[in-house]
């Protein structure tokens, strides 16, 4: 009975500790949402970033105008340091603007159609490709056709995101592989061009570049993205006329790696001041609007962390560290040039969290770690956090720039925010500022700096219990 | 020992069926969402709605246009029935448009501001009425002003809505008293007019309706809404120059009250079809737009539930009951209409769930209903709708049309999307077809349509156990 009532008691001292320091943090995460959604200034930063430099693809004049005006911003909301890391980038150019023809005599049919080239492409001859056109709908297909069929022809990807996936990030992982080894599987079997369907929610006019890659073993042939809305056209002209022909012409070139930078700035920890905790988005964006949501919210995002803990004085015990990676859209070489700098710089990791999934109202934090650090957050962390909206940590994986701290950096994340939208205007020349809430994206800065404020506070479960934080 | 076995063997069976259960019903809502996304219908008859009934304010041939409409939608999705049900609605008409003025001989000011009467305001004589302006924050500080000050003055109501609150709906309920009652309480202290910052999250220059209130006792005074950039603009001028004129002109009024209808249709339950499930939202819209958000998606998601359960062949065991009311805004005529009817129709009703914030993508349902049940609903329901994105059932209250059922029904409910962008269009000239996204109109068409999946499955906990459903 005594031992009952001791166990009693001690759960009871122990929910008290849990129920006050849930309320101690939930105040202070209150806090941190009232001011990023009062203050605006995550959402200035990036008119600022949207407006002036637009099409920052990477080792452009406008990824340097990036470069410098961010880490301004970074300044003037008082980090203790902010610095410039060099990496040396790819510089693809795009030339000028693509164009596309279907050309049927059966049809009656030389309409022009919305085109552009997919990143790191080469480009056409001055003349362009014209061709009979193959229609698969993913690289499996090209299998089971007659190698002779595909000589010499374009080979034309319709695969579309299937609409059924929920969450459109896994609608996404299963329609890009076309886009990104399109190219080089035809080859293999003597294509001369590619044309992929734009990996994209909408069926409209507007087509949406990407990633493409090439391997030194296959020849390279020149690859372009079609509109949605054009893609169905073509496959219903095709469905008509299987002889029709196809003529695209891109100038798009990569020039030489060039010199570049990462952003970093940071708060000093005040009690740890070598344990790191980073948050970061890519600062590059294609070449093809303002790279609003992909990845100026990301961007914004990981700054604004900063600036909440300056604005509020809240006094990390860690290091928080923002890093505005260069180069995430065709190389992550800044992301690179960071983990192997981390693997030198004798500090301790703690965790690193990204967001590249655009700036809508966010709904969690994928996870990166061990399963009974996932269940801590899901015990301590979810039951503050659900209150703000923040409630789903069950995904796994994290983003393409802090994966590269895999070997440092025993937690990683990215942020969720609602998935809805961003394959609307992804890539696409529909990315733009004005398609941004501003409510929207602040919440996702809020949410972004309340993780790290746990994070901070609680430590990432290697020592939580050693350095008595518990 | 052999109790604890018992025990042990009773509660692993227990869970078995649970977790059985929980799959077949996550098998069942994981059709519902396919289909939802990938047939588009919601999206399709909220075109119609919005580009054919726009205007569809109560008593106006646009509101019979939508009557008969959505009747033919549901006609065509095969309801075992489909009838109108009569109501008299209110009949006030807007008039010309409205026109404002800020006139300042100090500041050289003659500047015209977006204004738009309040819904059941009456108009101002031909003239218009122009006099000096009292500002306030809301309707408490006309009792700390000296009465003179405000007799034959237009009080200008200019509390914004707090930035602060993380779920907008909040923020509006604190805000919209002056919009209602403002004028009902200016008028006691002897003005003559009132101008209201619209109840809306965004600083730009759509004035946002609403309505407004009157009583028999006090005078009645004309009321507009103005933007909140002109808001702003006002507000800034008065500090300059005090004494400053504003002038405005309406010919809004209220005619006779007209014959009007609710569209009601139903799947007719299998097992028990005197038990009914309603879902509904309203049919009638401010006639600033095309009541897109408000509440052309709650009607599209009422009546997709109908449709997504005839496509998938599910033959509810219970009545399943689509109630588009009619004359939300300003009277709530058809949800009085549709509940003195229930009170005779010798029915029994299990639930009603009412959608009527907006077509984003969906985050849970608020419930007024007894606390087990709301236990009930978080223990089997949530796990299984949470994979959907559906996971907040912690809210309170239900709709205005839905909450005229409470005496029969002991489950009332409201879908609860993300609120982040529902007061930028709100009863203004920005709630259109085309600030819609289709999937997250499609996702909250689902959510609805799943919740009444499990009600109708599992029942309201009045009698789950005698029915032997568990």
């Amino acid at each position: 009975m005594k031992k009952k009532l001791l166990l009693i008691f001690s759960i009871s001292i122990l929910s008290s500790k849990l129920i006050f320091a849930q309320n101690v943090d939930s105040l202070q995460i209150s806090k941190i949402f009232s001011t990023a959604l009062k203050d605006d200034e995550a959402y200035h930063a990036l008119y600022d970033l949207c407006k002036h430099a637009g099409k920052r693809i990477s080792g452009s004049p406008l990824a340097d105008t990036a470069v410098n005006r961010m880490s301004g911003w970074l300044k003037k909301w008082g980090a203790d340091t902010v610095w410039l890391q060099e990496c040396m980038v790819p510089h693809w150019v795009r030339g000028e603007k693509e164009q596309a023809i279907i050309i049927s005599s059966v049809l009656k049919m030389n309409e022009s159609v919305p085109v552009c080239a997919l990143g790191m492409s080469i480009g056409t001859s001055a003349d362009g490709i014209k061709a009979g056109v193959i229609e698969v709908h993913g690289m499996g297909e090209l299998k089971n056709l007659n190698p002779a069929d595909i000589k010499g022809k374009i080979v034309f990807y319709n695969g579309p995101m299937p609409p059924e996936s929920i969450y459109t990030f896994n609608a996404y992982g299963n329609t890009v592989g076309q886009r990104w080894g399109g190219a080089m599987e035809a080859a293999k079997f003597g294509a001369i061009g590619v044309v992929i369907r734009s990996v994209a929610t909408h069926i409209d006019s507007h087509p949406h570049t990407g990633s493409m890659g090439y391997n030194d073993s296959i020849p390279k042939i020149p690859a372009v993205a079609i509109s949605t809305e054009a893609a169905e056209k073509l496959s219903a002209s095709l469905k008509k006329d299987k002889n029709l022909q196809f003529w695209f012409k891109s100038s798009c070139q990569t020039l030489p790696d060039v010199k570049s930078h990462n952003v970093i700035a940071e708060i000093k920890g005040s009690k740890y001041p070598n344990e790191v905790i980073v948050v970061g988005g890519h600062l590059d964006a294609w070449d093809m609007a303002e790279g609003a949501h992909d990845d100026g919210a990301g961007v914004v995002h990981s700054m604004e962390v900063l600036r909440l803990f300056k604005t509020l004085g809240i006094k990390p015990q860690r290091t928080i560290r923002v890093v505005l990676f260069m180069n995430e859209e065709n190389g992550t070489r800044g992301a690179k040039a960071y983990a192997e700098w981390a693997k030198t710089s004798g500090e301790k990791y703690i965790a690193a969290i990204e967001s590249d999934a655009g700036g809508f109202t966010p709904r969690g934090f994928s996870l990166d770690c061990g399963e009974a650090y996932r269940d801590f957050i899901q015990m301590k962390f979810q039951p503050v956090l659900s209150h703000f909206g923040i409630y789903d940590f069950t995904r796994g994986g994290s983003g393409a720039d802090v994966g590269h701290l895999k070997d440092e950096c025993p937690v990683l994340s990215e942020l969720s925010p609602d998935s809805q939208r961003y394959f609307d205007h992804h890539h696409s020349e529909l990315d733009v500022f004005e398609e941004v809430n501003d409510r929207e994206l602040e919440l996702g800065a809020a949410a972004m700096a309340s993780f790290v404020y746990l994070l901070d506070k609680y430590g990432n479960g290697t020592d939580r219990i050693k350095s008595g934080e518990e």
